[in-house]
């Protein structure tokens, strides 16, 4: 935080938003993704812009973006540290670290965008969140929400758990624990990487986001079948903001901050429902022969078998993690039940030009 | 350092406050709803105050509810004539009056919530909706969705087109000239009395929203069947505010407007998620009996065809109807292609205890 002071009298004089521009308040930001990402990027500029409106002036939010800090999986440590007093990123990246963080993104089988929201605002979700921070001198809000995720692009339709065994899949993270359950090989490599290697058959698949971000990744030339989620329904990004700096600032610039971040966080979901609409009808048009799939009744099985023993032993480890895993669970159960008799009816019953479809 | 700089800021914002009191800006809103409406209500309450928090005060709403001005259906005349500065509705109750507002609330067979949001903020939706306000005095943005409607509730099941035949129900608007093609009769009762109808057989059915409104009408009690919605799939409410009252205000103060309006809507979709879920889980404990139902094939295949016929006529008749019409179709085509392969997909395929469902 840089700030001129001026003198009371000076100060005091002017009282228009010419004075308090001398009272700028500077707020680094750390994002994870490089300058200009797409979706990710636009939530931190509208989160930036939207900062800076409010207050007339009085914030500035810098973004470095991952080329300048280096350190795009470590943006946790550069906000937490005081290097950086805000970050944009999400909450599973830090699972290594704090293991409980990685309930605050999306979980395999879980809820959905609209219920998590719900859950985060209306039920026990911030709440849960702040416990699991605070202790690491962290704010965390929802930074803003990428729809349902694609289960990935496989070369080669996968029909029974035996097509899984030894699968080389780029899935990291919790999704990848649970798909090696299944015999699936679980292998990491720089993003930019990733085309070239399903191309070269070096890896046999890989779940990247969905159309909105998978497009200009080049994915649907390399591979051909394309599934739908389960791993990821609804993945949130997270702003982190460093405590001390937080309640350092006066209380009508803590309010504008957390407006600001809601507001974008939102418009980012519904910018990556925009985004994915229209690059999937892209996707159709340049590859008229995707093949879209649902996993085999028996993997769904297996998968959620395995889902459900490796949540099972989190919660058993660690009272706060079964707290967790039991608010969000005990919360889908509700709210799937009305999405069962709305948009899942709804949606179910015709598709987008009233025909009945099942 | 600190506690020296917020005590200038203090220092200054007590001599702004006192000089700036005489700035502060009143806008009076009317409401459709009555005081203390819940979730509507909410949204405008939310408003309120986020207005006057992201202006230091100097944006004051004072929110007039139906019992005050006593027009819930006259909003819109109340705005553009400037006796209200702003208002709290719903864009097709002006239906009547001006026939192209009826397309910013929701339509049968029409877009979810997350699909229309994007068409207002990302596609053609908000510039739209401004062709249809702005020869009024009026600028109308979205305030706040229901999430998905009910079908209503029926005291005895539907099982045919036949069964519909000569039915009494409470379904107004264009939801319920669908009906009548079908051979229901159309009628209106003021809400308060709709409960003792149902329960005196003076209609036969009825629809009103929802789980998270429902409830407290008492509905459950009054009937058996609670159908699936099909006529109002993301009813969006309204702010409405005077043209020439919002353009005379500083851009600063309007910029607050939009975001506390935006940011106030996107909550109360929410908050309905949130309540309808709450609540429905309340009713099936209070009515184990509820009989969810959803429409036969043969009765949604004559809705829609009656739909179809119906818009047709309104585009024939209406050069700007028909190209909100077919703005709304082609982004609904697009939207629900890539709902289908996500949200629809993955609620179709398990239910909230990962059970394998269909």
């Amino acid at each position: 935080m840089i700030m001129k002071r001026m003198t009371l009298i000076l100060s005091c004089l002017l009282i228009s938003r010419l004075t308090l521009a001398a009272d700028v308040i500077t707020l680094k930001l750390a994002e994870t993704w490089g300058p200009d990402y797409p979706i990710f990027g636009d939530a931190t500029k509208n989160f930036a812009a939207l900062a800076a409106e409010l207050s007339g002036g009085r914030l500035n939010i810098q973004i470095d973006s991952a080329d300048v800090h280096q350190q795009p999986l470590g943006v946790f440590d550069l906000v937490k540290s005081g290097d950086y007093d805000m970050g944009h990123s999400a909450s599973y990246y830090w699972t290594d670290k704090v293991p409980n963080t990685q309930y605050f993104s999306t979980m395999p089988f879980g809820m959905i965008a609209s219920e998590q929201y719900s859950w985060f605002y209306f039920d026990d979700g911030m709440a849960l969140m702040d416990e699991v921070y605070a202790p690491h001198n962290l704010y965390s809000f929802p930074g803003g929400n990428t729809g349902q995720q694609m289960g990935g692009w496989f070369k080669q339709e996968i029909r029974t758990p035996d097509d899984l065994d030894g699968l080389r899949m780029r899935i990291p993270g919790f999704a990848g624990e649970i798909m090696a359950e299944l015999g699936v090989q679980p292998v990491n490599l720089p993003s930019g990487e990733l085309y070239q290697a399903l191309i070269n058959r070096e890896i046999d698949a890989l779940e990247w986001v969905g159309p909105s971000l998978d497009l200009a990744m080049g994915f649907p030339n390399a591979a051909e079948y394309y599934y739908t989620g389960w791993h990821e329904p609804a993945t949130e990004l997270q702003f982190l903001i460093n405590r001390e700096v937080f309640n350092g600032l006066p209380t009508d610039l803590q309010e504008i901050l957390k407006v600001a971040m809601r507001l974008s966080a939102y418009d980012m979901w519904v910018q990556s429902q925009h985004e994915s609409a229209k690059n999937w009808a892209t996707m159709l048009e340049q590859n008229p022969n995707i093949k879209v799939r649902q996993f085999s009744d028996e993997i769904m099985k297996q998968l959620r078998e395995a889902n459900r023993r490796l949540l099972a032993q989190k919660a058993e480890q660690d009272p706060l993690a079964a707290r967790i895993i039991a608010s969000q669970q005990a919360y889908l159960e509700k709210a799937r039940a009305w999405i069962d008799i709305s948009e899942r009816a709804y949606t179910g019953n015709m598709d987008a030009r009233g025909n009945r479809s099942q």
